[in-house]
């Protein structure tokens, strides 16, 4: 029993083999170096990544397998990682900058990349080839990291954000992966544009946190369902103007070159040309999820000038910029608490897609 | 024989049937509106649109046809049109305020259009959806337009443009559509940055005005050819950087993640992953032709922060900005001259893949 459960300074819940099914764990973080920050987490979001990986669904898992943040870098035919960390700064090396002991601090989908790469001296580490997940990655030191299931976590301040004061850190959570996945494309494709028309297709964790910043941006946004049950959630509860069944051809010819943009989370295959007809000349689809091909006829990019382009989560600096959004403008993600002893149950509702819009473990209250 | 030539206050050379042999024809242009400008035409350039519509490819050609300007409405298997019209004014309408009777002037691949909608009132008529075609399009007067294989044309002065005095005509005609169409694109996504890297696929009309214009924007520009034969052109004789053949996958290998844009002239189906993938993070490819269908593997996107963008031709306000900039830098697209009686050689030529890089139709010399 002793060895089932591990030993060493950190608690955790881990995946033990393909079954995914996750139980209590210990194991070793290593002692803070001197660019480190060491993290008490009070919270961690659930996303499907902890499905695939828990459950081997790639076949690359490592196991104890600790989930709490991880993403894909191949073809999934789900959406990036949506989980999360947030928590309590507990100590700092003797070289670090940025933050002190009591600090609300985040760590989100990476926890190091090489820093020295074009990618990482233009804050885009996410891109950098040697970043390293911040679960089930080889680190540099060739230990493999194990994510916020746990009750705490040793990170360099580079891959750390300041959550600022009263921002719920439960809240926060969420944002270190759905919330920069979804407004690093928004920025980069100059969505932030009072007045013009976006287009979400799908209202989960990623889709729910494209309206929030399309209304913050002063955007008109249409949100683009597969149910017509989403419809009261997608008006009433966040505030979308439009709401829209794909399968309604009636309905989706009247949105038809209409959008300025369009943020795209639906995750599993669909099809793209019935999506991209309804942008404007000029118009951006930011693809976030991974189908397992894309195909387009060229007479709907050619013949509006539009643009398909991807994207996954985001740099060091565009994350700290979101947070701060965020709290300057009282975003917060809908969440769903639960402690870490209903895991196996939330991991399966998940995949029966039902959670409303995203599960944080409430890791301080779940290991007491 | 006088039935079969037509009659008319204009001279020239028409298909009759889908054999798309052409030959002498006379027709009515309308009189000068007030808004109109006549042109006595004195270069025409050719481009495979004219094949497919002289032979009815399309089965949309209205006979007689006499070509001379027109773009791909539809899915074609080849890049856009690629003709172009040059020459003096010889009368304006009274309300005409651009051009005065002698200028030099070019008309392009559209000579209407709506003149009202959010896509004229940008300055992006190529987008506009009642915007007609310069051949083988019906007019707002329900008059099917004929294009500049003839002496002389009447359009409405938004739809012409000044070539700026000592800019040779004949160079001047590939501008209005090869040029504008490789053009417009490069500024909607920036690649008028010095110092960054171009890749250019396909040496064509198109591709070697992407070459031209990369050079000119100070970007380092490599050709990505399917033929080595192209080296030397593409080299020597346009100043590119770099050669890369596109099959030959050590050379393709040594350019992954390399080029910051990418023009993507190729006619024909073709595959898009090996191209995007040579794109750094954030990188752009721009799509200018029309392959049957667009297949790509999203990670090729999502991985990089890629983006995939399509266009056609350019607006108003684009073309004589494109013009200038070719006027001011020295920019001459490569031709060779012909006679119109030539022109069925010379469509077979371009079928065949035989020309360097642009045949224009000395026309004020073929219907003396």
């Amino acid at each position: 029993m002793a060895a089932e459960c591990g030993s060493g300074n950190c608690d955790a819940w881990a995946a033990r083999d393909p079954s995914g099914i996750l139980s209590p764990y210990k194991f070793n973080r290593r002692a803070v170096q001197s660019d480190d920050v060491s993290l008490r987490i009070t919270h961690c979001g659930v996303c499907y990544a902890d499905v695939a990986w828990t459950r081997n669904i790639l076949n690359n898992s490592m196991y104890p397998l600790v989930p709490g943040k991880k993403f894909v870098k191949l073809c999934l035919n789900f959406n990036m990682s949506r989980h999360e960390i947030a928590g309590v700064v507990t100590e700092v090396g003797a070289d670090v900058k940025s933050f002190k002991v009591g600090d609300h601090i985040g760590v989100g989908t990476y926890v190091n990349s090489c820093r020295d790469c074009e990618n990482c001296n233009s804050s885009l580490e996410n891109y950098c080839s040697q970043h390293v997940f911040t679960f089930n990655g080889v680190d540099t030191d060739g230990t493999v990291t194990k994510g916020g299931y746990s009750t705490h976590i040793v990170v360099h301040e580079r891959y750390c954000f300041k959550i600022p004061d009263g921002y719920p850190l439960e809240k926060a959570a969420p944002l270190l992966c759905a919330g920069i996945t979804v407004y690093s494309p928004m920025m980069r494709h100059n969505m932030n544009q009072p007045g013009k028309s976006l287009g979400v297709i799908g209202l989960g964790g990623l889709g729910h946190m494209a309206v929030k910043f399309g209304k913050a941006f002063g955007l008109k946004v249409t949100v683009i369902s597969t149910s017509e049950s989403k419809r009261k959630e997608a008006i009433d509860l966040l505030g979308a103007d439009n709401f829209v069944v794909s399968s309604d051809e009636n309905q989706m010819e009247t949105l038809k070159s209409s959008l300025h943009f369009i943020i795209d989370t639906a995750s599993g295959d669909h099809p793209f040309d019935p999506y991209l007809s309804l942008l404007k000349v000029g118009g951006v689809m930011a693809l976030l999820s991974f189908p397992s091909e894309i195909k387009v006829h060229p007479a709907n990019l050619n013949l509006g000038g539009r643009s398909l382009s991807g994207s996954v989560t985001g740099g060091t600096k565009d994350i700290q910029e979101m947070i701060n959004f965020c709290a300057a403008n009282k975003i917060y993600p809908d969440i769903e608490m639960i402690k870490i002893d209903y895991i196996n149950e939330a991991l399966q509702r998940l995949v029966d897609r039902d959670v409303r819009f995203r599960f944080v473990i409430d890791i301080e209250n779940s290991f007491k």
